[in-house]
């Protein structure tokens, strides 16, 4: 069963990380309300923060005062605290208390902009996993040529043996069903070739685990030089080899935007002569590539719903990891993954 | 000594390996011949391949042809063998043939834009490795922001102990010196976070290793989000992390490259408005990150000068293969990389 407040869907908010927070989080949260529910799914918020702060931007937003219950705490996670660190010293710390409200019943799902290490580690302490997942992975929907697709882990877990890598194939079909709403996934393991002899022990015992179960739609490797093609929908690496995927091809979009600025949209032919026109052509081309546009990560394999917001979301943006949040509880996506596992195994 | 004759730096072609082959080979050398000489060297090649097709493109391009042995070999690799099957069953191959005149001393290095795989595998059983090197490793110059920078493994071991990664860092910072012409060399090891708890063991073993070594400019770990920055100048990794950055920069650089030509190059205020001006402005930006015209790869560690140039080489990039390949040979590469590892170990 859903905890519900008066027949609404309750998420914990971490009003307190993230660069642009506390602001970032409760005008997103004023945008969800007015701009991203869907019809007849009603959504109140538990928010976790510090009372100066909190308390005249929820004055301000009212929709979003009149819409949820203020908590506040007297210590928050800071960007830089090791995860270690924060599980150990920030006890009053916004994020633990909004992780802890899943915990106990009290919200049905969290959303963060803090410190992923911590968010990760805390939630992981608090909620622990689902039944039989190992490990805990990250997950986020990203863009390609022609359609978004799903990368895990994006660095969870730096060691990965075959079980875990296909209990992340396992979990990842679930979740593209719900993020990309994709009936049949199509799923690969990420390797550095497409022969069966190619890549780790691990990896090869992943292929031989998927290549035998039924239920997935399961196609083999992936070369990193076809991930952006939009043939796969769930690419599955180990949590080292995803988050230098994600970050490689972050920082490659990130320096073409950079240059495409510097030398074409600031040179004075585009100035004079094609203005805003082509300007705005070409930025739209960039922005579907920016990191900043996206709306985050999922931490999936949690006894509860942790949605993990980029670090430097704006309103929007962390409006679409509320609105994130909001599908997977609405769709049950832990409760397909418990039933995708124990089907399996 | 490097074998010579009449003075001259001999190097082996494999004039069958690569997709324009063999015309992009000799094509390659003559560029070479004509435009990338250094000032006091002679080059004098060994061209391995088919007689039937490479005869007329030597009578075609005269001063190849005048400065060249050719030797008819009636087999080549594919581009599809498997390395196992090329190393069993290509016994007459021109690849083979021209590795093993590096082995017998008939020439000082060997270029080919042939299967990668099976030029590792046969150049791997044909030299065997330099004395007290544990693995070769496939090393490439690549562009960043503001300067080039070295990467290895990019692909020639899937799983390394902390031993490889610190060779490949020495094997690298060697390789830097020449190819980048740094006189102290910034190396860093490749990690998803920068603390010193974070990554593999491997990685955390390699990072202690580096860290008490003297004469290596060691920065500490580098993330793939940095990797364009230009701060460092080699980035070391396990070759499926390399691999995987290599191509996950190469594919996303291809993307931005392929999405600029289609929305805007082609759109009709581009070419109304703008003309040839600013698309030769944008071509130039975008031409510093297509892979194609990048020169190639080389295998550091095996007891013998290999360069591998791009599969799709054309002539005027397997011509700075073969410039590579005299340069690392001029300069005495594997005599550094000797000595820096019996120095240290």
């Amino acid at each position: 069963m859903l905890p519900t407040v008066n027949n609404n869907i309750v998420i914990a908010l971490d009003a307190m990380g993230g660069d642009f927070a506390p602001l970032s989080v409760i005008q997103g949260a004023s945008f969800f309300l007015d701009n991203l529910v869907d019809p007849g799914i009603k959504v109140f918020f538990h928010i976790y923060g510090d009372q100066k702060e909190v308390s005249p931007l929820l004055a301000k937003y009212k929709k979003v005062g009149s819409n949820s219950e203020f908590i506040h705490c007297s210590d928050n996670v800071l960007a830089n605290d090791k995860p270690s660190f924060a599980l150990r010293h920030r006890k009053d710390s916004s994020m633990k208390a909004a992780i802890e409200a899943v915990k106990k019943g009290k919200a049905s799902g969290v959303v963060s902009s803090g410190n992923t290490g911590a968010l990760m580690a805390i939630s992981r302490f608090i909620l622990g996993t689902l039944p039989n997942i190992y490990r805990p992975a990250i997950v986020s929907a990203l863009p390609s040529k022609t359609k978004s697709f799903v990368l895990l882990d994006l660095g969870a877990n730096v060691d990965c043996n075959a079980d875990s890598l296909f209990q992340f194939a396992l979990m990842g079909n679930i979740f593209a069903k719900i993020a990309l709403k994709v009936d049949n996934p199509e799923v690969a393991l990420l390797n550095i070739g497409t022969e069966e002899i190619k890549g780790t022990d691990s990896v090869r015992g992943a292929f031989e685990l998927l290549r035998n179960v039924q239920g997935i739609n399961f196609k083999g490797y992936i070369e990193a030089s076809e991930f952006l093609e939009g043939n796969i929908d769930v690419i599955v690496a180990d949590g080292f080899v995803g988050n230098v995927m994600l970050k490689t091809a972050e920082a490659t979009a990130s320096t073409f935007i950079s240059l495409m600025k510097q030398e074409v949209l600031n040179s004075w032919m585009a100035k004079i002569l094609v203005g805003v026109l082509l300007k705005s052509k070409l930025k739209r081309v960039l922005a579907r590539f920016n990191p900043k546009v996206r709306n985050g990560a999922m931490f999936l394999g949690l006894n509860g719903i942790v949605v993990k917001s980029h670090g430097n979301s704006d309103a929007i943006s962390f409006a679409h990891a509320i609105k994130f949040a909001v599908n997977a509880i609405s769709e049950n996506l832990n409760q397909m993954i418990i039933s995708e596992v124990s089907n399996i195994e």
